[in-house]
């Protein structure tokens, strides 16, 4: 009798990714000698006890000796509630109880820049940026599940900035691309029902359940109200849409990289004929990117922002200079576009 | 003292598209004399007697005549509800008083395709299409506004087509343009102002806000628990995602429109290598058009289908062929890539 599906369903999850990363690195799968296994590649699961992440470390620590790979862990104490560091330490055991080796516990101090949620996932990512390079791992797999993407999409959909705001999580980011998403395809109640059928214990979160956070009103009101409106495949439904739009993006940005070059005169200066002649949405893409290479801070340079200095190419009527964030200025001078700081 | 701020507002909007009708047929903007007056081009309202559609009809009564334009009006009585026709002939007569003429009221048979919605949208198309050649009308107005393409963008998510279904309502659609929606970018509320402060009487269609369809259920819960969890920007941000959206899915189209012809040998067949080559954003509208081209109807040909047939490109080990809607079969054959019926 093989194991309960949903554990099948995280096991298979994560033996793909292994497979990928074991490919990256010239290997096949396939058990290895104590003495081989010293020096074969790491793989680190970055788990917060919560159901979803244990369910990852779990299979990783299933997965990983069979691959012929060395699974280790992190979990990050954000230090924002009580007894988070005794809860980490919790968690720390719990994975090497899994037969994960190495395991850490890393604390951090989360800041304020772009708000509770930003500012907590830059210190995650900072910290586990820095547990791979110490312990030159291969990559760090990271629990979000199909669901999480789909909060993502509608919390980019929110911003209305266009397709690649749309494109959510990738299944592999980072520098040299570190961070995998093995679940990125499973939905959460699979993670969640694994876990169970493992008698691993899980911790909830109370932010996830917290109306403060943007995030967990979407998850416990907003998608399950624009499910009972469109039906159940809502979720797979945006999943899908963030791989859609990534690739688009991708395709659109490459093709404006590319223009980019064709519509500068010899000094470098955008040639405004040059630009009309681009499809609107390469053409906004040319703009976006000079703002960015002028100094403009690609956070702060809404879609507004590019339409007005579309309107320099396509709507032109004498209007005066642009200002955009970042102290950068728009003008059109003669037939150039003029984009820099001051 | 002007007009109040919600008459103004539909009335720019109005102005604005009847300016770019002018300019399409070489006039410009003014008041003509009773002998230029039955030349000129006539614009049609369509006009259910909602508020939308009637705000839309007095702004186009105020406006057609000091820009030049005859204006005239049609509503479609689709026969679903108890005294439907009678309604239809008030609403008539509506239009008449606001001085439209010509005006008329027009019975469809609604069918069973696609869903009732699909079907009454379809009859009522229709019923525009041949009241507009029977008037040979220069446009016909339709008063969709932003919260209806906010609905639509959020129908096309639950699609999870891709980004073509994100694109909602085009502001110019139809054979050569016809269809024209001034109130896009114009809230719903701002519409029921402008009507309650001309003391204009409005008509609630009870299946706006029956839960049987999906669009109501998608109006009266989906959207305010959206809003309820992202903020109010939600229907101004989906606004902006369809714009966005569609001018990059035009972009798209066109890139593989031209790619097309250059992975085909001289026979006509779509040459692997060269298919695997294509950003995969390009290469998937390439397989899609080749596959409609063939046969398969576009709106049975999922993302899923086109999926499938690109594995016959990028992870090819032998599989057999693959069958589409419409018994149109794609398979590989040597270096080639076949798709064709039966």
């Amino acid at each position: 009798m093989g194991p309960h599906p949903a554990v099948a369903a995280i096991r298979l999850a994560v033996r793909r990714v292994l497979n990928d990363i074991l490919a990256e690195h010239g290997r096949t799968p396939g058990r290895l000698t104590p003495d081989e296994r010293s020096s074969s590649p790491l793989v680190l699961v970055a788990c917060s006890g919560g159901a979803d992440s244990m369910a990852l470390a779990s299979a990783l620590a299933f997965e990983a000796p069979r691959a012929g790979l060395r699974a280790g862990g992190v979990t990050v104490d954000h230090g924002l509630q009580p007894g988070s560091g005794p809860r980490a330490v919790e968690v720390a055991s719990r994975l090497r109880e899994l037969g994960l080796d190495p395991v850490e516990s890393v604390a951090v101090t989360v800041g304020r820049d772009g708000g509770p949620e930003a500012a907590a996932r830059d210190a995650r990512y900072a910290a586990l940026d820095a547990a791979a390079e110490r312990h030159r791992a291969a990559a760090v797999l990271l629990g979000h599940t199909r669901d999480d993407q789909a909060e993502t999409v509608l919390l980019g959909l929110a911003r209305g900035s266009g397709i690649r705001s749309l494109s959510g999580m990738a299944a592999v980011s980072g520098a040299d691309g570190r961070y995998r998403r093995p679940f990125l395809q499973l939905d959460r109640q699979t993670a969640r029902k694994a876990c169970m059928v493992q008698s691993l214990p899980v911790w909830d979160d109370p932010h996830n359940t917290d109306p403060a956070y943007t995030r967990s009103r979407l998850r416990h009101e907003g998608l399950p109200a624009l499910e009972k409106a469109l039906g159940k495949g809502v979720v797979e439904a945006l999943a899908r849409t963030a791989q859609l739009s990534r690739d688009d993006a991708d395709a659109l940005d490459a093709w404006a990289g590319k223009a980019a070059a064709g519509v500068r005169d010899d000094d470098g200066r955008l040639e405004c004929a040059a630009l009309h002649d681009l499809p609107p949405a390469v053409r906004r893409r040319v703009l976006r990117r000079a703002a960015i290479d002028a100094g403009a801070p690609a956070g702060s340079l809404f879609a507004r922002h590019i339409e007005e200095v579309d309107r320099l190419i396509t709507g032109w009527r004498g209007q005066g200079a642009i200002n955009l964030p970042g102290r950068v200025v728009a003008r059109r001078q003669g037939g150039r576009l003029v984009i820099r700081q001051g």
